[in-house]
């Protein structure tokens, strides 16, 4: 399928690429067979990420699992948007491989390279040339009664909701054992970084520099106006424990645990994993800010 | 039962009285009871609303039920704290007639003569010497497929939920027929004058003073920064439409319709009729609001 | 200059029309006169402003100043952008003289005819089809030693401000004689439903609708986080005085009174005369709001 | 002056210790005196600065200016409020000495030690027993046509303001030499986590944890209301240009520079040097934001 006629591409930096497709959508053929060839010509060997293998139904490509992409890939290339970058990208953390993504349809803030004229961006970085740019992970869990009910990881936030029909909840913040409020409020988010530009900044919080060695707790829609958003050190523990309230929950990126009796603590501690994103040479943060928000359009 | 040394009192301005107990509060009988003896030493006839009358198990004063105080009573007089004013006030808006609020606990935003020390405030009400203040009402339907399906009537806010663990809810909001805006949130909040010092505040609501002719629209965590609180004439019909999103509920006051769906437009108008709140003379809205929010207490 | 060709109009709902220019700006000859020659077309007798003549070099229309217009013409039509449109609004609603806006760049919030196509927006405006839309006035004062020092008329907001190097000014509010709080901030806004889109908002301040018989005070970067914006009714006198603070100053609209001192009362009351807006049959206040805001822009 | 029937105390953690009182404040001598003799009791050599010395008229202890305080103590004594201590610790940061401060008033934010009962808990830091906590501090400077026209430490706060009378600024923020964002607003603070609970707070800021490597740059009343706060990395050289607006200062802590130039670029660095700050054993960082932000008061 190569064209005999081109020169032989160097080496890429990343032999083995995964390709991973958009999360629960099927079609998008085309767009997963171009890009593979495109990696094939540039020297890459590909694989499809299982599922992404089963929506294409492009059989010519090794499916491999999660796991395997963990221990076999170079690189992951995620062809979708910000959400399914959060998927993969939290499952791929503990295996310490890299992560680039192409956005199909508006650019997000982890997925920055755009489908059109994709071909030039990418390059570079398959050759080595690239911005690298670390996620911290949240390492959650819940207790109850002494013993771990429940584990997740996440790359957004942890979000601890009260039932839908129901009034205010209250809850009980430490770190490090520290007591630091009862809240009474709608919920409580502790957003990483990467979450800041999520959920956390529709209720109030501030963004958060990816470097920021921290996570943002913010109350939504708190009955106290002081109880404002606290950036808190992600080397410490944050106990939430659900003081009163019905049907509270708890929510790990798309993970949902329901029925939190009073009592429980959901607890988070910082992943000893990152997630690790490709840009671009030349990409700024700012820069996805900026678009993102819509910053310096005029008024 | 009356002290045949104590001078007769002036016929008081409301000559029947119904004390209203704390909402769904066993007990309180010491208190109820002594308050009763006050209003008939002023001369009142003195009635206890039905299901004060079974949690106090006074039994030497008649009973009445909602509607029989709105028919035959001149005042009611609320024993209990906001929420208790917000329940009867509700019911009793349609009759006209006033109400007045003893607060046993931390002074409310509308129960503001203090338990103790209650005759002195009390006693120049009952005999006519107070300031009115009118709280209006919002007058709320659901519908379905051309069809109203549920009908309430609310003091403080009507308010449109997502459900529990559902991520966020998208309403379409339009004011006499115009488009509004399509709102990606948890929920909106419609809070009258009286409830822009409840939920509304803690989602980022302004305050309203009481003669605003106005509703005040809140979106709980909105998916778009600058959707912000917008104040609505209250002569308008707002609708608003759930477009998207599971289990979503609407609560009005405290009475809750769930499972709502796609289509089904909630539509806030404003009541006939409206609450008639009685104060000391010389009470002021300010002096509550700084009282309650903690204004001017130093830092 | 009328083409013979062309039908004769029926004679123009306004009959005589001036044109207003933008504000301190040379130039922009050729639109005004293009405006001026379809108003002409229409059947209206034109005049301009007289700052517009001068600016533009105009000399075949009588030029008039803002008393005159008031006195002797049908309908301002202003042609510039929304600052435009306050400063010589707020100078003609003594006269009950309607005003129409076309903006030549960025649609405002209340000149609403883009230039592109003005023609077959204005024209039915010009012959009686077309919303009116009014805007209250605020008439502020400023009273030293029991003595009144300056007045202005506002329409967008009146703002007290502590100085440039200064650190917080500390305000005694009252409304209605009744003491509200004292506030400690670098300044408070009081805007109207106008100004509400404007530095009200910047500020944290609601929306509100202009048929809203109210003011909104918001403060700005309060020490009290409680401090949250009020809205009040317009029918009520609003009285800021200065307690502390050095260099305070307070600014009506564009106008701006320095050198405030402790003791100085800012007196806000309505003005008995109202900005009348004319916009096309079908306009919607809620139109600009989601088109300036930039709602339903997708994310 | 030690009372021989006394038990000789062991020899103090911190041998010579400065006593600071509270800036520009005459008076309070005898509160000086008073602490002055328990550190005497304490075994410690006692020093005065040198403006409280002059300011309480005590002559038997020696007086030193803060670089004598900085070479020669072990310990400086605050007895004041947060100002005095934001003073002080700003200028003894560069030699190391810690700080601890006692408060006449109301407890601080970083005094917290209350002047009634301060023995039992002063007494076991002068004996070693402590929490440390290390605030950083910001490095900044002004730049006017490439050369720096101003340096100055900042604990809390850098503030970029518009003038007094002017309407908004417009400044250009860049991070590290990245292009952030052009901000039109009353003004801009970076904050450090000691100043988020200061001026950035009654902005809209967010709190943080002193243990965070960062600062947090609030927009004040920005006219793009997507213009949130961001936590950026202390780490980080922070720009800020004057691009537009009249009269703009920079004020860092209490330190003012006036009559900024269009060009003119304000730059924050960390320093070198931080605060150290000493607290009972048992401080926590959270009771001090529970009790000055009145969290879980009950409402």
């Amino acid at each position: 399928m190569t064209d005999p006629a081109k020169p032989v591409p160097a080496a890429p930096r990343f032999a083995h690429v995964a390709i991973v497709g958009k999360y629960q959508a099927p079609g998008s053929r085309h767009v997963v067979d171009e890009v593979a060839h495109f990696l094939h010509d540039e020297g890459c060997d590909v694989s499809l990420e299982l599922e992404t293998a089963q929506n294409t139904g492009l059989t010519q490509y090794t499916a491999l699992d999660v796991a395997s992409i963990g221990q076999h890939c170079d690189l992951a290339l995620v062809v979708g948007g910000d959400g399914t970058m959060l998927g993969i990208g939290r499952r791929l953390a503990r295996f310490g491989v890299p992560l680039v993504g192409i956005n199909q349809g508006r650019l997000g803030f982890i997925t920055d390279i755009p489908l059109n004229g994709y071909r030039e961006r990418l390059q570079p970085i398959l050759h080595g040339h690239y911005e690298e740019d670390h996620r911290a992970l949240m390492a959650a869990s819940v207790w109850r009664d002494g013993r771990c009910v429940f584990e997740a990881t996440a790359l957004n936030d942890v979000v601890v909701n009260r039932g839908g029909v129901a009034s205010m909840i209250e809850l009980r913040v430490e770190v490090d054992g520290h007591f630091v409020a009862n809240q009474r409020a709608d919920g409580l988010i502790i957003a990483s970084p990467t979450g800041s530009t999520a959920y956390a900044l529709s209720a109030g919080g501030p963004l958060l520099h990816p470097t920021i060695g921290g996570w943002v707790m913010v109350p939504i829609a708190p009955h106290t106006l002081s109880n404002r958003p606290v950036v808190l050190p992600s080397d410490s523990e944050i106990a939430v424990e659900i003081v009163s309230g019905k049907d509270a929950s708890a929510n790990f990126d798309m993970q949902t645990l329901t029925s939190l009796l009073h009592g429980d603590r959901i607890v988070v501690r910082r992943s000893p994993h990152a997630l690790r994103l490709l840009h671009p040479v030349g990409w700024s943060y700012f820069d996805t800010l900026r678009m993102k928000l819509h910053w310096n359009e005029g008024a």
